[in-house]
């Protein structure tokens, strides 16, 4: 292991989250908060940590893939364990694991709160919160990539390791180039859904939090009504269309830009993903007229959580805990599928599931006539076959890291849904579970230790376990592979 | 598809059910049943379409994959079916698909049981829903191979697709030989156990029955209150640790029988099994002592009811329903897991869960090291590539079965555990589930069209899903391959 070479580029990228601190700072100016000196000195503390670690100057700078891995993990947790002090300096969260597991939750676009009152935060500490969801969204690794002076040829580790889905499309050749239109078709997204809701009528600092926490998939709400306290259709149906678009591949937009929009809209991935929520928006849509709710009614609450839930965003309009269980059901299937590949949605990625899918009716097939010569084929190409192989692997040990979670946090409640959905919402970057986690309900209630293991949870489920899992792993760190 | 072997070869094995459907007859003679034309009429039918069956001779006999598992999907359909009608002939499950629920339950050895009050069958009915069980557990079509005039080439796919497990071991190089000494050892077991039981005082018509559920792992009890209602902690440990002794492979009965017994003692699965049911035996019972029960007490309970859920028996000695929810937790777990492959229990199988564990931790060493080569290994020796990837597949499938079913039945209840548990335990063939469904509860109150999408999820359990699923798949139908 190159430890020169991973604390020089820990340094870099604590630097640069210093610079993003700037922003929520100014806004403390702005509106007299009392968190000013709160954010001054996490500012302070991670200038003088990132200058002394990017000071290690690597004499090998070929950096190997476990290197990558390593680098993405352990910037996620500083870059977490950083930007909870402010909420910690502040007093606004005392508890620094309630902190933490406020800023992963954040970073991770989860969007589970351990907050029971969120109304009571200054605007600057919600302009931070969600402001971690839109840093996450994308993948600060990435941005840094994108704002790096030079490239370096390792830096595909890093994209593979941060970017979501089960293989990296590389839009451009070079990555670095890759990197910036990534950011740019982002940052322009996000700016037409603030105008958009602003000119609706929402005031400027909700519909810049709100387009952070649309942009990222991230969920954070800063009325503790959610997007229902705002009682306005204009700015649910914003927000729903806006979170379908940020579920979607970021190749395709790319394909959009540079005008090959029929290869765009034959994408594969993106007609199961229409499909997918079509078909939730009316089973549940018309289950929910079997109850107090009008046809339209319906619709609407139906629209907006099925767009909220397949991209893993987590803003709620209704209590859907109180839905009928066909709903539920539906809503559980759709949080466990997730959004695309390459967007910012979590879940285990719609293309993933078509893979899986596919390689089930491929060994049907094998079965049927052993001879025949079957490939899994998506937009009619062949998928190489580690890439097969990962997928379903990658689902194994998702479901090993649930079962072990599920253990470690099942004695703080006593209700199976609860901890369940706990441990799948967290993996998943969903943000609501089930039950006392639900819609209504957040995660204050669980123990200290019950909060770190889902942090676990969220990081792995964000880095798409490997880099997580990494960290643990003897093998990463025997000293005679280093 | 060759049509003429297909119904020749399920002929044959009707009129197997037939000879086997003599012994509860026997029985409704001895007790004075009002059950004896029911069995009768049955077998009659039995008998006239086997015989119409088998008078298609296949001109060719060469018999292929596809035309194998076909065999075994239907003959379990088929089974099934015949094997409901004493029930609703002789009145005491009158409707058809309670019947076949309930027979379904048997023959797969789920176990899971529609009556609200067991004890008001006549005892050659108790007999014959209890001999399902043993008949299912080892695999009838196995039993038919056994008892076959001579043995012809493509019965391994039968033994394939009837088999549990990632793999079939050969014990010996004939087939034929194979099954009856796979047939030979289930017998003996199965007669140890019930002079066990006999012994210590049970009645007669009890230890055998009990035996039966025991040996196939299924679970049908024939007391209102399980195991339980015979108040012995002898029994209870006899079957105990015959349950335990059902799950494993039966491969290491056959190189014990062959005197290797240090190779058997070597088999990593084996391993698993002992230290998965040891500490999840020690979790329990730590955590119940917490609630009303006293040391030796939560052993009893805790030891109890893990032998019945990892090898999905399913029978219980107390309500775990109402334990502690880390109780619950590891339960739910054991369950998924399942016993040893080629053992009679249920679940997704110890193996596989190896399997899984190792290609996961091998992908993250790629991952490491990407230009390693790391196979996964099995008792020190590599498991082939298509049996890693066919292991990841099965999960994917099944977990895509799962979903499926959900949201069939989940209009039925209004409990997300209750459904949720129902399909998993009807999957896993493993019996009771939580909730409404719950070792105090039963399936009765699922609507028909539940109840047949549940026993289509006990058989795809059962024969692993490809035999079923393969009986909607076009591919196989189609006339071109055919």
């Amino acid at each position: 292991m190159n430890y020169r070479l991973i604390s020089h580029n820990l340094g870099r990228i604590l630097l640069v989250e210093a610079a993003l601190l700037v922003l929520p700072a100014i806004g403390a100016l702005i509106y007299g908060d009392d968190t000013l000196t709160a954010f001054l000195f996490t500012i302070a503390a991670l200038a003088v940590t990132g200058a002394i670690a990017t000071s290690f100057k690597p004499e090998k700078k070929n950096m190997r893939a476990k290197e990558g891995y390593v680098i993405v993990a352990l910037s996620w947790i500083l870059l977490s364990l950083f930007g909870s002090m402010p909420f910690v300096i502040s007093g606004y969260i005392p508890n620094p694991v309630d902190a933490f597991f406020e800023t992963v939750s954040g970073f991770t676009t989860t969007g589970s709160s351990i907050l029971t009152n969120i109304e009571a935060l200054p605007k600057s500490l919600l302009f931070w919160r969600s402001f971690t969801h839109w840093i996450g969204g994308m993948g600060i690794l990435v941005f840094v990539i994108a704002i790096m002076p030079k490239t370096e040829n390792a830096s595909m580790h890093i994209m593979k390791a941060e970017v979501p889905g089960p293989t990296v499309g590389k839009l451009v050749s070079k990555l670095r180039a890759s990197a910036r239109i990534l950011y740019g078709i982002y940052c322009v997204l996000t700016a037409i859904e603030m105008i958009m809701l602003f000119a609706g009528g929402m005031p400027l600092f909700d519909s810049i939090v709100n387009s952070f926490a649309t942009a990222g998939t991230g969920g954070f709400a800063i009325l503790n009504n959610g997007i229902a306290g705002y009682n306005s259709l204009y700015a649910e149906m914003v927000i729903a269309v806006f979170m379908l678009i940020f579920g979607i591949n970021f190749n395709l937009y790319y394909l959009i830009l540079i005008k090959q929009v029929k290869q765009a809209l034959k994408s594969e991935e993106l007609h199961w993903y229409i499909g997918i929520v079509a078909v939730s928006v009316v089973i549940i849509a018309l289950n929910l007229t079997t109850t107090k709710y009008g046809v339209a009614e319906a619709f609407r609450y139906a629209f907006f959580q099925v767009a909220s839930l397949v991209t893993s965003t987590g803003f709620s309009t209704a209590n859907f805990d109180t839905w009928p269980i066909l709903s539920k059901s539906v809503l559980v299937i759709i949080m466990f599928i997730g959004a695309c590949a390459g967007s910012t949605g979590g879940g285990i990625k719609i293309s993933r599931v078509i893979i899986l899918i596919k390689s089930g009716i491929r060994d049907i097939r094998k079965a049927i006539n052993p001879r025949s010569i079957e490939t899994v084929k998506i937009d009619r190409r062949p998928v190489d076959e580690p890439v097969v192989r990962g997928v379903s692997t990658f689902f194994g040990t998702y479901m090993v890291v649930a079962a072990a979670s599920l253990l470690l946090i099942c004695s703080d409640t006593n209700d199976l849904t609860t901890a369940f959905t706990s441990v799948i919402t967290c993996l998943g970057n969903m943000g609501p579970g089930l039950g006392d986690v639900g819609p209504a309900g957040n995660f204050a209630n669980y123990s200290m230790f019950s909060k770190l293991v889902l942090c676990f949870d969220m990081l792995a489920g964000r880095l798409e376990l490997i880099p997580m899992l990494m960290l643990f792993s003897p093998y990463a760190w025997a000293r005679k592979y280093s």
